[in-house]
């Protein structure tokens, strides 16, 4: 930063703090003591971190529409009603059900024959019972297929995360088209099936599904993610052996949607209860592993700030809810049904936190508001240092709270916790409880609430 | 913080930015864009993890004196010298032998037995073949024991980790005097044998060793480290049976001295050659599981600064040494050599950076130095923040570069990574390579190796 900007910041700051009395009376030190409270009963309390051992150890992995979904939604709204919160509800959503079937089978079929671990991507047609075996066209990316013939052959994506990224996020963000978007452009060209490079970081043997979409009018053709250790090899034996074969079989399907919920614990306000803050996870996880880090962390974490609340005797001032969403990975149906219930009961969201990037060491918040809600999170920057909260910047919001805005002047709030492991373990069996800390969530669990608790008191 | 002092602290902030021009020729926009490089270069090699690979898998835990720790030099010293840095070599130093021997037998003798983990603490006497077996009594503190009768038992030093302390460091530091100085004052009190609570914020099922110390003249009784859950499990028991008894069975001992050496890789400056810039880690670790956050983290994110230097082409203004320091773990001799060496030639140190804390997302530095060294460091704070680097505070060091402090002006700074998950593997069976993730190692080696970049073109 040049001297000059350095400068310019600073006196912006100052502004700032010059102004600070005149917008709100904040009493930081009171806060300060408030919020080190918060931390304390967090990191000494197992309550939360032995309830995600339950929903991932007992009841597991729970893609919408499956059983193990159905009982997540019975699970977590028993353990909110055990806490005693003014209201506990359900809130019906139809979502879809898609159903993976058998373990998929992927092989590399050139001078040898090599298995490689593959996943259907959520959304996939399955590949029939024989299965499908065709030549493989490599690419790197949407623009590269244009120019290639792929009728009658595979189509393999194989552009990796570029790992000059410092956030994760950032380099999932500008591979995962190739997931998304990969099936239906390769069908338009007349490819019989995709194989794409699973969205990590790390080399692997493990696959990392995620959802794909299919287009109206453009076929369905069979979609999997492959283990970066699988794309690396298949990337290696294709130049040796251009016509060789890939050979996938996955009998996958798509049933007809299911009636789920979104499940909602709330702490009624005492001077502002129709202004509601909303924090929340999504209870959904893809089939595969546990959903420990997505996202039985940020539902646990959730349901964390309200206990918080009550344990501390904390009275907030504006309505706080906990929302466990359903369907955030294959259709956010529960995202868009809260979203539209919300504006048909005229309700007024003043900010709603996503916790969906796993339960890591919290490092800020990222915000998706107007310029006012943003200089208002920046006047508590003090309090929320010592904790390591230094990530105050703009943009971030998650998926589920997405559909809230427009809604009035709600600020959308993701919780940002460290990124460097998290797609190490995303979409894969290795989800699971083991690797998560519970300090680390519990931090985070924390973090949310003490911001819950500032919006509580002194508005957005 | 009051607004007072937030508006001071502005003010000092704002003089300190208009003075820099006249501290030093400073060029952040050019500094930024090495910096970056760094970081790109270092988040995309795999040298320095395939590098703790083999360390940790091929020479595994490396106590001084044993023959892993003088494999471990040889082969640090061939990588460096691999690299074609200006100088490597060897720094002879004198080391303790304390050997573990076979694994140790725990067992709780109540109304039923029940085996639990322990391990000998480092420096620990064993306790003859048929092991030791006596009453025991439990204490908190150093203090409690005081006023307890513990003649002919073992003494249960049961204090656990105060979990509401952030950084889990400071938890430690709050707890491992019973550990340090807990065999001495039992002895004293003519207590037969000790047992200390694992040094974990974690509960457990492994037992954390770690170094324990006697005094002349004071017996030497058996000590050792008990399972956070095994703690938890005797305490219990202790209350239904006072009369219960604990059984150990070990048979460590200390053997001669054996000579062994600081490996030491270096980079001349190219304007002030004098001025010395040291990186480190200490190369030897417990003799349980593989050392691999403590610290074999430090040894190659240390040597990976030099890496990185050479292969961007870096040519430093002040000399960079990358130290390996042997027996931090127990007896510091590698340490106090190197500083006893360096006072003897004279050598000029201005800056050592001692990684130390785990190869962990990086979040900042602990400055021990004076008040112009560390405003220095905070002219700094916007090139390092883009990269997680906020914790920039007064205090820090490490133990090996601890014995060069008051050498001229040298500043002692610990590398600062998250601190959550250390003491879950720290002194185990556990501290293992699959615990390390290669993007929070090298994280951390370009946080170090901007830090020395810095260092070296505009001194401290």
């Amino acid at each position: 930063m040049l001297l000059k900007n350095k400068l310019r910041n600073l006196l912006a700051g100052a502004a700032l703090v010059v102004a600070m009395p005149a917008m709100a009376q904040q009493n930081p030190a009171a806060d300060s003591v408030t919020i080190r409270k918060i931390y304390d009963n967090a990191l000494t309390s197992y309550k939360s971190y032995e309830d995600l051992r339950y929903l991932t150890k007992n009841i597991g992995a729970r893609l919408s529409g499956s059983p193990q979904a159905a009982a997540a939604v019975d699970w977590s709204k028993k353990v909110m009603e055990d806490m005693g919160l003014d209201r506990v509800y359900l809130q019906e959503v139809m979502v879809p059900h898609w159903v993976r079937g058998e373990k998929e089978v992927g092989r590399i079929e050139g001078k040898k024959k090599q298995d490689v671990a593959i996943a259907a991507l959520g959304s996939s047609v399955g590949t029939g019972k024989k299965g499908l075996r065709a030549e493989v066209v490599e690419v790197h990316s949407l623009e590269e297929l244009k120019n290639k013939d792929v009728k009658g052959k595979i189509v393999f994506f194989n552009r990796p995360f570029d790992n000059k990224h410092i956030q994760t996020g950032t380099a999932y963000g500008g591979a995962v088209d190739q997931r998304g978007g990969g099936p239906v452009a390769a069908a338009k060209q007349g490819a019989v099936g995709v194989i794409v490079r699973s969205m990590t970081n790390d080399y692997q043997d493990v696959a990392h599904t995620g959802n794909t979409k299919y287009q109206e009018g453009v076929e369905k053709i069979p979609a999997a993610a492959i283990s970066t250790n699988g794309a690396e090899m298949l990337s290696k034996m294709l130049k040796d052996d251009a016509k060789l074969k890939f050979f996938m079989r996955m009998n996958c399907e798509t049933q007809p949607d299911v009636k789920s919920y979104n499940v909602i614990g709330e702490i009624k306000g005492t001077e502002k209860p129709e202004e509601i803050i909303v924090v929340g996870g999504h209870l959904d996880s893809w089939d595969l592993g546990e959903g420990a880090h997505d996202d039985g962390t940020g539902c646990m974490q959730s349901i964390e700030v309200l206990r918080l609340f009550k344990d501390m005797g904390i009275k907030p001032k504006r309505t706080i809810r906990a929302v466990m969403f359903m369907n955030e990975e294959n259709g956010l149906r529960g995202g868009l049904k809260y979203a539209e219930e919300a504006k048909a009961k005229g309700e007024k969201h003043i900010a709603a936190i996503e916790s969906d990037a796993g339960g890591f060491t919290p490092r800020g918040f990222g915000i998706d508001g107007n310029d006012g809600q943003y200089s208002k999170v920046l006047t508590w920057k003090n309090l929320l240092a010592p904790y390591g909260l230094h990530d105050l910047t703009r943009g971030g919001g998650g998926a589920d709270i997405g559909p809230l805005k427009g809604q009035g002047t709600v600020a959308l709030i993701g919780f940002r916790p460290d990124s460097q492991r998290y797609f190490d373990y995303h979409h894969t069996v290795i989800d699971t409880f083991e690797q998560v800390n519970r300090r680390e969530m519990q931090l985070g669990a924390a973090s949310m609430a003490s911001l819950v608790y500032l919006i509580s008191e002194y508005g957005l």
